[in-house]
């Protein structure tokens, strides 16, 4: 048996669909998986990995074709990016008319810059891989 | 400037976290970055992306070092599993006394094992990735 791999869909929440659409590809720059539907919004943003930006009052709702969820409240997600990049995203994101309501340095090393989509979840853009490396330590 | 390349941080949340820890390190087999603390447990999922579960009650006040967050309610979130491995995870979770809500099969192909996590947040395992590859048409 296999262990898992990876997380192949990363889910956040909104009620206005084609606002975080928006958001997501023209700010953030992510790939659509096509127009947003009354449910769900979907990105690429990796060969092996999603992100699902779902309307939790659509999404809690019972009796669905699949098991229901759909929290109320401000999530959180970090990108990760280049360390090059630090000062341009900064820029393209207060050219969009987003407000950076953080930038945070790390004891550990690396930045990160944080705004809010327009659900107001906490979109963290950060340069460096700041967790302890210890996928040789995964147990079976 | 390069392109978001990657979810760093997956975010979910949990009230109870010595019994989050438990499930996703135990019965999902994830390598746990350290102890849980009072604000957050975190798994590395692959070389480029950790899992990161927050508590709501703690994350969600104001004044912490970074900006808040922290919702109310089921989340969801899924991992991909290899296709041979489909039936050992149904046996596995109910080993493991986790109840398996649902097993779904996609048309586009695929299938999915539903449970729930220790706070009910809704873990799917799938076998497939059923979403469009759309790297290449990633706007600038």
């Amino acid at each position: 048996m296999q262990p898992i791999q990876s997380v192949l869909e990363t889910i956040i929440y909104s009620s206005d669909l084609p606002a975080v659409h928006a958001f997501y590809r023209d700010v953030l720059g992510l790939s659509p998986l096509g127009d947003p539907s009354q449910l769900a919004a979907g990105f690429r943003v990796s060969d092996t990995h999603v992100l699902l930006v779902f309307n939790p009052e659509v999404s809690r709702q019972p009796g669905r074709d699949v098991p229901s969820h759909g929290p109320t409240g401000a999530g959180h997600i970090a990108f990760r990016i280049q360390p090059d990049d630090f000062d341009a995203w900064q820029s393209r994101l207060t050219e969009h008319g987003v407000e950076i309501e953080q930038v945070h340095s790390w004891e550990q090393g690396g930045r990160s810059i944080y705004c809010r989509d327009p659900a107001g979840n906490s979109v963290e853009l950060i340069d460096t891989d700041i967790w302890p490396d210890n996928r040789a330590n995964r147990p079976s």
